[in-house]
C-alpha cells in the first residue's frame, strides 16, 4: 500500500542531451546515482522534472526507463494534465508500465472547494482504482486547498494514499493534517526540502523532493527516525546554502542539473526550452557554494 | 494567405453522444449546418469547442473530420498546450491533415512581455512555417498582452497572420491594433460576438465566434460590408438576448449546444465532464428566449 | 431590517468636475434623477462608483451628501478595504452619518474557505453590530466564494442581511443560495443587470446595479413582481444593447457617465484618473445606441 | 540624493501591545536596537511591517515616531495604496514629517506594461517631486515588472531613485538592471535577505530587508564592501537556518517578532489581526534554531 510509504522519495530530473533530446542513457546513471545516495523511491515527470515539456510519447519513454532501472523501488508518475481525458490516459499507461501510483495536482482555474471536489470526483471516476499522490503545490498550480478540503478529498477517494504537501509555509498545514483524523495517508513534503527538519518534527513520513545531494535528504530522514534530531539538523544546515540556491524555481533546477552533471549523475545539464541557461556568473556562484560545502563537510569529519 | 481572410469564422462545437464519446456523425451535420448559415471558415478544438477535454487521438479525429467536411473552406485548428513539445506535435499533425493554420494562445503563467516574447520565439522556432492565429483571450488564459506586445509579436514572426482579439473590452484594442502600423494581419473577434457591430465599425475582418444562430454572425458581417450599418445593428439587437445568455462561460456553451440540438445541428447536447448540466430552470429560460426570438424575427418580416 | 429589503437599488456614480474634484452639487441632481426613475435605495462608494479613488475625507463627504439627499431611502456605503482597521473606521463613520448599512467584499489574496471565514470573523469582531451587504464579486476581487461558504458566513454572522450576488454566471448560484436554507437574507444582483430577468425568475429581491437608465431596472423589477413577466422581458430587451455597452468594465462606466450627463443627471462625465477617456469613436457608438434606443421605445408606444 | 544610498536598510516591524494597539514606546527601543546592530536607514510601514493593518492616523503616528528616533538616518515610508488619492495624501504626510522618501509598489490588477506605465504616470503626476523607492515584489503584489519595464519607469520618472528588487529569483534581474544603462539608481534587495551574498556579488548597494538579527545584514554588507567575500559568506551561512525560518511569509514575521522580543527589542511579539499566532510547536522550533545559532557563533570565535 502506498499509504504506508516512508523514506526519502526523489523528484527525479529528466536528462536531456545538448540538443534537448531525452537522454535515456543518462536515466540509467541518474537512477543509480539516486539509489546510491539513499533514495527509497522516485517521482518522475513532476514539475521540476520538466514533465510538462515532453510529448506524450517521450513521457512514456522516460517513465518506462525509470521504472525499469528502479531496482524494485516504487516509482510514482506525475500525470497532472489540463485535459482529464489525457490525464486518464497517462494514468493508465503509467500503471501498465508498472508504476506504483500516480501523482495528481489540481489544474489551474479551480477556485472553490465545490469546484475542487467536483474536479477530483470526475478524475477518480475516470481513472478507477489507481493509487494516487495528491499534490498540494499552490505556488505552481495557483490552486489553494485548505486542510479541511484535503481531508474531504481523502475521505471521499480511497485512491488518495499520499499527500505531497508543498504549500509554503507547510508547517502548520502538516500539523493540522496529522490532527485531522480520518483515514491515515502518508504525508511527504516538497519545496526542495527547505523545511525538512521542522517537517520531520511535525510528523511527516519523509521528503519528496529534488536536490543535487540526495544523501542529505535520506540522511536527515534516517537520523530523525533514529531519534538523532540534533545530528539531523546539523547535517541539514551544512547543505542549506546550496539547497537554498537550488530553490530558485527553474533557475534552481538548472543549477541542480549542473551540480549533478559535475557529480557524474547525468551527462549534460541541459534544460529543455523554454528554460533558463546558466551564465558564467551563475557558474561562479555554484563553484563557491560547492567549495564551501566541501570545506564544511571536511570540517565535520 | 491567412492574413487576407475576411468573413464569418465559426468557433465549432465538438459534439458528444449521451455517454460523452466523440460523435463523429454529428460533426457532419454540424458542419453542414454552419455552412448553410453562412460560415466562411472554421476554428476547431478551441476553448468553447472543449478541445482541452480530448485525448490527442480524439483531437485528431475531430479536426480530421471537420477538415474533410468543410467543402474547401479554411479550417484552423486550436493547438494551445502547456507543453511546447506537444504543441509542436499537434501543429504538425493539423497541417498534415490539411488545416489552413493553427490557433495559439499563450499558456497561463507568462507574466511579462519579456516572458511572452521568449515563449513565442521558442514556439515559432519549433513549429516552423505554419500560418498562425494569435489568440488574445486573457479572460481564459490569464495572460494579458498589450497592443505594443502584440505588434512586436507580429513583427517578429511572419507566421502570425491573424489576431483573434477577445480581450474584454475589445474595442479600444482593435482601434489601436489597426493604428499600429507594421505588417497587416487580419483581425477577427471572439467574446461570443457580444460587441460585433462596434467591432466591425472599428475595422475588423469579421467574427470568429460561436453562436447557436450563426446566421446572425454572417448576417451582421455581410450587412456591414455592404454599408448597411443600421440593418446590421437591427439584426444584431434581435439576437442579443439569446447571445447574452450564451455568453455565460461553459454554462453558455451548454445552452448553445442545447439550442443547436433543437435546431437539428447535432444529435445530443452533451458536454463532456467536467462540465455543466442544464436544469429544468435553464430549459425554461431557453424556451422563453427562443420564443421571444421567434416573435421578434416574425415581427420584422 | 436590511434583510427584508426589496426593490431596485442603485449603485451610484460619484460625480467629478472637469478637473477631477468631487462635484457635490451633482450628487444632488444625481440623487434626484435616480429617485425620479424609481430607485428604492442606494449603494455609494462601490467599485463602479470609483470609491477606491477617493481619499478617506472625500469618501465621507460623498456618502454624507448622498444620505442627506436620499429622502429617507436606505443608503448603503461600500467600505471594503485591504486594511481591516481602516474598514472598521469607515464602517463606523458611515453608520454615524446615518447609513442603513455597509457593503463589504473580501480583499484580494484570500484563497481558501478557511482564510475567508477567518477574515470575516476578524472583520465582524471589529465592526460589531452593523447591518452588512456581503458582496460576491469575484471578477473584481479575485476571491471566489462557493455557495456553501456564503451560507456558512450567513449562519455565523447575523450582521450579514443581504448578499449582493454578482459572480458571473450568477444564475445557478442564486438558485442554490435560495435552496440553501438557513436564515433568510435578501439577495440582490449586480453585473450591470445583464441577467436581471432570469435572476428575478430565480427568486432575487431586486437589482443592485448601475445603469444610465435606472427606469429599466426599476421597471423590470416592478413588472416582475406584478407577474407581468413577458412585459418585463420586453422592457429589458429594449435596453439591452445599451446595457451591454455599459458593461465594458470602467470603459462602460465612462459611457454610463456620459449618457447620464446628456440626460442632465450630472454636470460632467469626468472619471477620476487613472481611468479611461472616451474618444470620438466611442461618442459615435453612444450616439447610435441612444438613437436606436429612442426609436425602439417610440415603436413600443 | 536617495539614489546614492548604500548600506543596510532595515524593513522595520511595527510593534503592538498585547491587545493589538500600536506600542509607540517599543518603537523607541526597536529603533535603538536596529541602530545598535548596524542599520544605515529604515523603511517603515512596509508589507512585513504590517502597514496595511493600520488606520491612516496610526500609520502617521508610527512613521512620525520612527523618524523622530532615527538619529538622522534616512527613513523611507511605505505608501502603496489601491487608491491613488490616498497614496498621494500619504506621500505628502510622510514628507511633511521629515521622511527621506517613500516606497511604492504597483497595486494588484496591473497586467501589462502599458497599464504599469500609465499607473506610475498618474501617481508621479500627483505626488510631484518626492524621492521614491520603486518596489518590485511580485510575490506580494501580483504585478510582474520586466527589466525593460523597470528601466522605462526609471527613465520616465526622475523621482525613482532606488529600486527595491525582490522578485524571486532576483539574481538575473539584478544583473540585467545593472547592465541596462541609463540613469543610475540604487538597487537594494528584500526577500528577507535570502540571497544577499549572491546579490552583493551582482552589484547591489545593500540589503533592504527585515531580520531578527540585523547584525547579519549589516555584517555581510560591510564584509563584502571590504572585499572579504569568504567571511561574508561564512557569516551569512551561520544565520541562514534562522533566516530561512523567518522567510515563511507572515508566519515568519511572527517568528521574527518573537525572537526580537526575546532580544529585548520590543515588549510584545503580538501581530495585529488578521495574522498568525505561534503555537508551542513553533516556540520549540524557534528555541532549537536559536540554540543552534548560539552554538555555531560560539564555535566561530
Amino acid at each position: 500500500m502506498l499509504s504506508a510509504i516512508k523514506g526519502s522519495f526523489i523528484i527525479a530530473q529528466t536528462p536531456f542531451d545538448e540538443r534537448g533530446a531525452v537522454d535515456l542513457a543518462s536515466i540509467d546513471s541518474l537512477t543509480e546515482f539516486y539509489l546510491g545516495h539513499g533514495a527509497d523511491g522516485f517521482v518522475v515527470l513532476g514539475v521540476s522534472g520538466e514533465g510538462g515539456k515532453l510529448t506524450p510519447e517521450e513521457a512514456q519513454q522516460v517513465s518506462g526507463r525509470f521504472i525499469a532501472r528502479a531496482q524494485g523501488k516504487p516509482v510514482i508518475v506525475g500525470v497532472s494534465n489540463p485535459s482529464t481525458a489525457q490525464l486518464a490516459l497517462l494514468a493508465k499507461q503509467a500503471m501498465d508500465q508498472g508504476a506504483s501510483g500516480v501523482m495528481i495536482a489540481p489544474p489551474g482555474g479551480l477556485r472553490t472547494e465545490v469546484e475542487l471536489l467536483g474536479y477530483f470526483a470526475t478524475v477518480f471516476g475516470m481513472i478507477g482504482d489507481v493509487p494516487t499522490v495528491l499534490q498540494d503545490f499552490p505556488g505552481s498550480t495557483g490552486v489553494w486547498m485548505s486542510v479541511p478540503s484535503i481531508l474531504k478529498l481523502v475521505e471521499s477517494h480511497a485512491q488518495i494514499q499520499v499527500v505531497k504537501e508543498e504549500d509554503l509555509p507547510s508547517l502548520e498545514k502538516i500539523t493540522q493534517l496529522r490532527a485531522g483524523g480520518g483515514r491515515r495517508v502518508a504525508i511527504l513534503t516538497g519545496n526542495n526540502g527547505l523545511y525538512l527538519p521542522q517537517e520531520m518534527g511535525r510528523g511527516i513520513d519523509g521528503p519528496m523532493a529534488g536536490f543535487s545531494h540526495p544523501e542529505m535528504l535520506s540522511g536527515v530522514y534516517r537520523l530523525f527516525t533514529q531519534g538523532r534530531e540534533d545530528e539531523a539538523h546539523d547535517l541539514f544546515d551544512r547543505y542549506l546554502p546550496l539547497l537554498n540556491y537550488e530553490a530558485q524555481g527553474f533557475w534552481g533546477v538548472a543549477a541542480r542539473k549542473e551540480v549533478m552533471r559535475r557529480r557524474g549523475a547525468i551527462r549534460h545539464a541541459t534544460m529543455r526550452m523554454p528554460g533558463p541557461k546558466l551564465s558564467a556568473i551563475h557558474m561562479g556562484e555554484i563553484d563557491r557554494l560547492l567549495r564551501n560545502l566541501e570545506r564544511t563537510l571536511a570540517a565535520r569529519r
